[in-house]
């Protein structure tokens, strides 16, 4: 034991200590009480999986990052760990599709690993949160997980926000309809999807630099900048592509969308339809989501859509199928920088402390602590046997709201001082019925 | 997509359908709950960590069973995945030190990985589930372990079964007493954790078979299997080897552990002082305490002790440290083989299916799924399209409890049809406060 070992994790993962851990375990429930308010279920599948089941669905590039496990044994199976929870689901449902009733709903919350450089809000271990409806090809489903991300992100306090809503199908229209050749069609979502970044000249400039004839790109720049908001683009867009087959089918979906959206009580204050809105992924098929934070202006905090495809690379036939993220990590983040924690999230459990207050009471307070947790209050029983001095100051370094004496005194008199240490209100209360003056003095802390 | 990936798990690797995963998540959440009761924080651990944190500390046996972590592109940090919960923790506490406030106590529960040969009830993913607490030297810390291990399966519904109790030094003790060398001694251990599954005869032979001496073994079989039971235990062992160092220390921290115990309600049916309890690890340095269901005798489910040397590797100084794991994927297994889930766990989140009638009232039952939602109430609104008896058998099939129809005639008299499909009885209530008739109805079931 003389050579020590540098304690310290690998570059890109993380330790959550308790007060963290607590804000997210605040975010993770909420986010699942809502899942589980619009009957999605919990799937939960093997950090491990098979390489054939990964390998080829992330493109090329992916495949780089794709972390592979091995031990030291011989083993006939190439073992990875998962990239994402989507093309596990998709392994899931043709896996055991005999034991499940369609539509199948699920929702995920777990690690993903990734061999990215790490970087500031990057990391090689991230949590991902999926909702995803399986076997329903009509927009009902679509409007359920538009429906759900919307509640989610109310019910943690999220205010202002716009989920951006585009087609698959409206790039490849916006594609015929201004003339660029199929295969620059890649290039053109690359640059249009940065659209809120570099904006309108940074896009032309770059489609022009790509190659593409400036009369081409000044035509389809015209019709993205000169789009309407809400349900009106889509009025704009149908006056203007309306012809074209891929825009009619986008645009019948996208109507409908919004009609279900209504239904569902989504009040069209949460959504738009948006050109410019492309989403990285090759495999989506039909609408295509994505929300903003927008006040203040933050970014985008969940992603999704419809992929049709997926799962039929697992099965002799595919099912329709359509899903998204909220970008947990994200939002942890942001929930703290908009002040959206409630005001007893983090820090600690505990919710008494109880003191020894020396060698000849500590049974006493033994006892007193298991009163308490047989009355479902969470109690720490000092251990460390220091003056009562210190002992204070450890219940109010790790934000305990309040602490309990039991000393010789409190013990001849049949009583429990509790102190609060917030503002250091004191009271003495009788021993029998200490459980519910604390709950009490808990309630009338907040 | 003409050639189809077969959809499959990797051996030893697990899905867990909603059915299972609602199991599982009722364990974890009783368990993290009573955790929380005795003020454990918890803690989260990256799944990677480095190989210099890991190796070294399992045995070399366990080293081929690590599963290292690679991906495709340079990277100077040399990764493996997590083989336990408890060398992390020493990591963080070593890392971190200056954060804490010590005692430091916490519990994580989270998948762990070992390349061993999957059979039955073995795989190469499965959860930990661990309580422990850095910082405390005296017996009032191994208490906290001991108690709060019997609460959470008491809790869990389990009702016969027995904490055993030995010490690390008393089995020193025992080879001093019985005359074993020193360089023996782990063969004595290894046949001495037998006990319950070969006899004393088993032990006796294989002792012998190691090239013990008959006299030695003997000496020390007679004093295991004249052991006596509970406190009385330690007063037979007293008497014994009261004389030997290693048996004093040991007795004096038994004897404190137990008053300990009783300070916290520990009632002495659900522990035991047992010299035949070894615990493998080598790292142990104080008490150890393994749990065993006896009614009916399904085997251990509970394993610790105190290991006062890890947190040394990582640090100067070390720190003492006692803990235990819950073993959570057999508890999981055992809840069912008892009987012990509550009758509303497993099956579905979904309280209430609402079916679609027909296409002209699909906007109806979409407004009444989101009044529903609203009111706090799981729902799965219908978007299969089918005629209303598969709706039910879907709802039937899922183990959904209601079913609400809401077709014209529902519509024009301003009612909901609510099915409990139990026992098929129905009801019609006003539109207005179906939300309270679901609570009604959904509560009078159980």
């Amino acid at each position: 034991m003389s050579n020590k070992i540098q304690p310290r994790t690998a570059r890109g993962f993380r330790d959550f200590l308790p007060a963290e851990m607590l804000k997210r375990e605040y975010v993770i429930k909420t986010v699942r009480e809502v899942f589980e308010l619009y009957g999605f279920e919990p799937l939960q599948t093997p950090v491990i999986e098979l390489n054939e089941t990964l390998y080829g669905k992330y493109g090329e590039d992916a495949e780089n990052l794709i972390f592979s496990a091995k031990h030291g044994r011989s083993d006939k199976d190439e073992l990875s760990m998962r990239y994402d929870l989507t093309v596990p689901l998709a392994r899931v449902v043709a896996q055991y599709e005999n034991q499940f009733n369609f539509p199948f709903k699920r929702y995920q919350i777990a690690p993903v690993f990734r061999g990215e450089r790490p970087q500031k809000g990057r990391y090689r271990e991230f949590y991902q949160c999926d909702v995803d409806i399986v076997g329903v090809a009509d927009m009902s489903a679509d409007a359920e997980i538009v429906a759900v991300k919307v509640r989610a992100l109310r019910q943690l306090g999220f205010k202002q926000f716009t989920v951006k809503i585009n087609h698959r199908r409206m790039l490849t229209a916006i594609g015929q309809y201004s003339g660029v050749p199929d295969d620059q069609l890649a290039d053109l979502y690359r640059s249009v999807d940065k659209f809120d970044k570099i904006g309108a000249d940074g896009v032309q400039k770059e489609l022009e630099a790509r190659g593409i004839a400036p009369s081409v790109v000044s035509r389809m720049m015209k019709l993205i900048t000169e789009q309407r908001s809400g349900e009106a683009n889509l009025d704009y867009l149908d006056n203007i592509l309306g012809n074209l087959p891929e825009a009619q089918t986008s645009l019948n979906d996208l109507r409908q969308l919004a009609e279900n959206l209504d239904d569902l009580g989504v009040s069209a204050e949460f959504y738009d339809f948006d050109l410019t809105m492309v989403r990285g992924l090759g495999y989506y098929t039909g609408p295509i989501y994505e929300t903003i934070i927008t006040e203040p202006n933050l970014g985008s905090v969940t992603g999704g859509g419809r992929y049709d495809d997926l799962i039929g690379l697992f099965r002799r036939e595919s099912l329709p199928t359509t899903g998204g993220s909220l970008g947990i990590e994200r939002i942890i983040d942001l929930m703290d920088i908009l002040n959206l924690y409630p005001a007893e999230i983090g820090g600690t459990v505990v919710q008494v402390y109880v003191t020894v207050f020396d060698e000849n009471t500590k049974r006493e307070s033994a006892r007193l602590a298991t009163q308490l947790r047989d009355a479902g209050i969470n109690t720490e029983l000092d251990m460390q046997g220091k003056k009562l001095g210190k002992q204070f100051n450890h219940a109010d370094k790790k934000g305990i709201p309040l602490v309990a004496v039991i000393g010789p005194d409190e013990v001849t008199q049949g009583v429990v001082k509790l102190k609060r240490l917030k503002d250091g209100e004191e009271i003495s209360v009788p021993r029998a019925d200490v459980a519910e003056h604390v709950q009490a003095f808990l309630t009338a802390r907040s």
